[in-house]
């Protein structure tokens, strides 16, 4: 009793695969320019298919943005608690600047999570319905728990001040990547006026500095946690 | 040779009432909302006008709200300079954070200042002339000069770490803003399920904790800056 053609892609199978190129098409438009220029009607045409029948999948262009914004934090996650995990073994010994550079690069290397990052709490979140945020948001607590675990384990710092570490690295690397406008006439107006020198946002050095910062001032006032906090 | 009647609108002094006025409506409808809800047509009933007529004093929606932005910065300047003048005689053994509640404070005494300074790099700036961005940015960076050399002052710390510190402080308010979306029906979809409370997002004690750590760790690592700063 099966149907052939395009019936199939009702299929769960398909039905994902039909996702994920809609994911996988908005990602590539959005890393090319960036998020806030790419239409509902640029991923239809890059994923060939009609609007109306990108609707089926996703509600809107939000949600689609907000899907490829959690895949983010689960890479992101995932790749900066692998480098904090090869830097100590466990011993706090390790320098506030290393796991400020760390965690920075981290960011700066993920421009359109950072795009992201930015865009999701502004214009993602409220043009999608509520169980997409709530769908969103328990990925992005999860991966927060995560590193903040990580972080608390080689800074010794409470898990408190950890989710404050990761709250400003990651707002911070969505606003100063904003500001930076890297590729735009906004960089271009910035370069070519030496008064407006100081409007010229180099986001990584500058992201450095401030969570060195933060992380040596979390670390001068923590009260030492019990080891259970390292599980 | 007077001409009375709609006519005298066209001089100098009643085209400044007029944007005056048309202003004052934005700032209005964008506090007793958000900025994000607030359209053009919405300012133009508010304030009496044809949208055709009040695209005539400004270019767009987007520098309505980059104007009022650019006094946001110049009264939320002024009253921190205030404060922090009022805390400390030049004197560097005031706390991190004592100065870290003033400025956190300060800001979110604010909320319509919070809420156009997470709008502006993303939305705001990208809707107007280069001119516009261009006298918004002279005054953002006379302000953050100013601010700077209280910072400086008062803790004792070099300019571009005052700048941090204000970059931080400023795009943090607005970010973790957003984040707790007061008012509106994210802000309850987190109040109502207890597995989202970490996604509760309240403002000012997160902003103090994260700037009195980043004022003591900069502190921590300042070299002394020579009397000339302190000008």
């Amino acid at each position: 009793m099966s149907t052939p053609g395009p019936q199939r892609a009702r299929s769960a199978a398909a039905k994902q695969q039909r996702e994920r190129a809609i994911l996988d098409a908005a990602r590539t438009l959005g890393t090319e320019r960036s998020v806030r220029e790419v239409t509902l009607t640029d991923i239809a045409a890059a994923v060939g298919m009609h609007k109306s029948a990108m609707l089926r999948y996703f509600e809107t262009r939000e949600q689609i943005f907000l899907a490829l914004t959690a895949e983010g934090w689960e890479d992101w996650s995932a790749a900066l608690r692998a480098r904090l995990g090869g830097l100590a073994d466990g011993d706090s010994g390790i320098d506030a600047d290393t796991v400020a550079a760390v965690i920075a690069r981290s960011l700066v290397a993920r421009p359109f999570f950072c795009d992201l990052l930015a865009q999701a709490p502004l214009n993602l979140e409220r043009n999608v319905s509520l169980d997409s945020v709530y769908e969103f948001k328990t990925v992005v607590l999860g991966e927060v728990a995560s590193v903040a675990v990580e972080l608390c384990r080689i800074l010794a710092i409470s898990e408190r001040s950890a989710i404050d570490v990761i709250s400003t690295a990651t707002s911070m690397a969505g606003a100063l990547l904003q500001m930076a406008a890297p590729g735009t006439r906004l960089r271009t107006l910035y370069e070519s006026h030496p008064e407006l020198a100081h409007a010229l946002v180099d986001v990584e050095p500058q992201l450095t500095r401030i969570l060195t910062a933060l992380l040596a001032g979390l670390r001068a006032t923590a009260t030492p946690t019990p080891p259970s906090a390292q599980a």
